[in-house]
């Protein structure tokens, strides 16, 4: 795995590739929240070259439509912000109005709950099922 | 002015149009902060047609061309939210290591500034000098 990716390893599980980069899935199991991570030295979306940007694009739809398929899931947020850690990496998650944070964002914010055993081993076979372009780690 | 727009304007100023939709500025002045919203009824990136999302990404590297040229802009914040607002709007912002909410998000954050009479007249004339595709209002 490369270097850039163990940055975001300590609070993310690496669930597996897709045509964009790196998946991985925030360890905040309060909300479904999966950031990816093209690879190589990126710090901003523009840095990005175009087919990558691309294939990002293609890969907001694909993980988006995953997400729509929650029930729970009523609002998606997509974004960049790199504040901290700047290496490009692309937030996509799942919101609902329950949510410890709604309406506000949830970078930030402090509330947080572990995944219980088994849940992202579920999740990887949905995603294995249902992701286009997925490969599992 | 659609219907859709006038929510924004409460809070933000209309520029202009670009390729991708109605180009409009965050009224906080404490960030160089542009809001993108698609002309349509849309709620989610992956609810727009295929060909306005290509519209977008080019949209959302000029504007990112447009921040980097800002000496204060460390880092760019691409996001779509929508909690508050549904109707589908991209903020592209640009971020300093010096600014009130850094290096948490601007969402939620309280602070704010207004600007100051001339400011955004002297950006809309920037924007129509440097900014491709963009039509002033």
């Amino acid at each position: 795995m490369a270097a850039a990716l163990e940055r975001f390893l300590k609070s993310s599980t690496y669930l597996g590739e897709i045509p964009s980069g790196a998946l991985l899935l925030n360890g905040n199991a309060l909300y479904p929240w999966f950031i990816v991570v093209p690879h190589g030295d990126y710090t901003e979306w523009v840095d990005l070259p175009m087919e990558l940007q691309q294939l990002l694009l293609t890969d907001i739809n694909t993980l988006s439509a995953f997400l729509k398929g929650d029930d729970k899931v009523e609002k998606i947020n997509v974004a960049s912000i790199g504040n901290i850690v700047p290496q490009f990496h692309l937030h996509v998650l799942g919101r609902s109005s329950g949510d410890p944070a709604w309406p506000g964002p949830v970078w930030a914010h402090p509330d947080s709950k572990a995944y219980q055993e088994g849940e992202i081993e579920a999740l990887k076979t949905r995603l294995r099922e249902t992701l286009e372009g997925f490969v599992a780690a």
